[in-house]
């Protein structure tokens, strides 16, 4: 089985895929990246990604000279060179290798891309609901840029995983839902408005957040984009997540609370259908 | 001029000196670090940042197999290895190289242990004042852990490095000092009293602060340690720094606020004497 990774400007074996200790991304988590779910000859949101790559890039003053164009046909090759046809493309790039100090400013080094190939099996439509427990967010100020600062979304998501859930949902100071450790939250409320919170720098922006949103506005769903409360979250009618490798996930218990009795909620289920029919070929 | 790096096991030139992309420190910033500085024969404060080492291990659950013993034996190969007389160490463990994934629970990977010996050319007992700027504390809510959760960090001291000033306060939600971006703060106030903040999970445990509050201690000078704001920073007698690399240095200006009519204080600089009297072979 090929596992061929690109570093910096090679295709490397697996064994060889390596960057230095220098890297500003190992030292400082000074990076920035996205994921993209690929099926058969299908990109799921590929230019929304890249888009987002490059507004993170911009917020942290890392100059980076690629296009979208090029990575696309770096993405493909590699894609190819691992005779993939179902899975996901990670793409990282940190502001590049220095000894180390914290400023950057004045330094001129190159960033340094990595883009790693995952294989699935297959992209199920069904899908199963899962459990989430709510925890305090403790992330820093700009979780709205994608970056690696992942210490407390990686901590999070540990803890779900050790409770038996799939998700943590993070709850501000104002015991508001901001969003889950690897995804936005959505909620139908009891008037049937379907709710996720506003891009108030508090969450990211979604990519796959901001397709579900044109298609349900699309099919008449009526969207809100609102910050929500925990008691909120809980009494929803239904509660799902969005992210680039989940798509739409329907949550059916949060800490002891059941959603919608435990049952997956239509509108999930129709809002997950919705999307992989958005991107057939 | 040698430049050896130890990387997991091996002594490796610094072009060889790689980790592998799937490193979790790369990816999400899931490590730890110290920074010890030598001169001579001497190591300052070296059992206090392995100790510190092991604790930020422990509270990521991060299971590491090396003794202090056996990490001193590898700093001091590397020492030679290097021809280095004076520099600093920086110790960063990882929680090891897996397939992307937040969670790790039940994985089950080994840490990777890289140490990075840097020379510098003396230490110098004489210190000029230095000047730093406030900006909001906008880190995550472990800064009480030494993780290379550092890009808050990094942009501030970058900011501080454009506008001309050595470090960057950081000041928390109800305008009280937490510490710098890359040390901790003190104030000598108008009563005379050295204040540095309490230990409340906001700062990090400084190793050298902690040795500056015993020596001062032992020279009759009144610590206390409790959360002081803004206001009694730019009003203070003196403001100093501490670091493991910078050991005491004198902050002689805050924004546009003057500190001790712009010179050096007394007590900043005898304190920076005594650090280097307490580690004299």
């Amino acid at each position: 089985m090929p596992n061929i990774i690109y570093i910096n400007g090679k295709y490397a074996s697996y064994e060889d895929s390596k960057i230095h200790v220098n890297d500003r991304g190992y030292h400082f988590g000074d990076a920035v990246y996205e994921v993209i779910v690929f099926n058969n000859k299908i990109f799921y949101d590929f230019d929304g990604h890249i888009q987002r790559l490059f507004n993170s890039l911009k917020s942290l003053e890392i100059n980076f000279s690629f296009s979208m164009s090029s990575l696309k046909l770096i993405i493909k090759n590699l894609i190819k060179m691992n005779r993939a046809i179902v899975g996901s493309v990670y793409i990282q790039v940190s502001r590049g290798i220095s000894e180390r100090n914290h400023s950057y400013y004045g330094l001129n080094i190159k960033p340094i891309l990595t883009i790693i190939i995952t294989k699935k099996s297959n992209i199920d439509i069904n899908v199963k609901g899962v459990r989430a427990i709510t925890l305090d967010d403790n992330r820093w100020s700009r979780p709205d840029i994608k970056t690696t600062q992942l210490l407390p979304n990686v901590m999070a998501k540990t803890k779900a995983v050790k409770n038996g859930a799939y998700e943590s949902i993070f709850i501000d100071s104002d015991g508001y839902v901001t969003e889950g450790s690897s995804s936005n939250i959505w909620i139908l409320n009891n008037d049937n408005k379907l709710i996720t919170r506003n891009l108030d720098g508090k969450i990211l922006s979604g990519i796959t957040r901001n397709s579900i949103s044109s298609f349900a506005k699309e099919n008449n769903i009526n969207v809100v984009e609102k910050r929500f409360t925990r008691d909120e979250l809980f009494e929803a009618n239904e509660v799902f997540l969005t992210s680039a490798s989940s798509f739409v996930i329907p949550i059916i218990q949060i800490d002891n609370h059941k959603i919608n009795e435990g049952l997956v909620g239509n509108i999930s289920l129709n809002l997950r259908k919705l999307y992989f029919d958005n991107f057939k070929s």
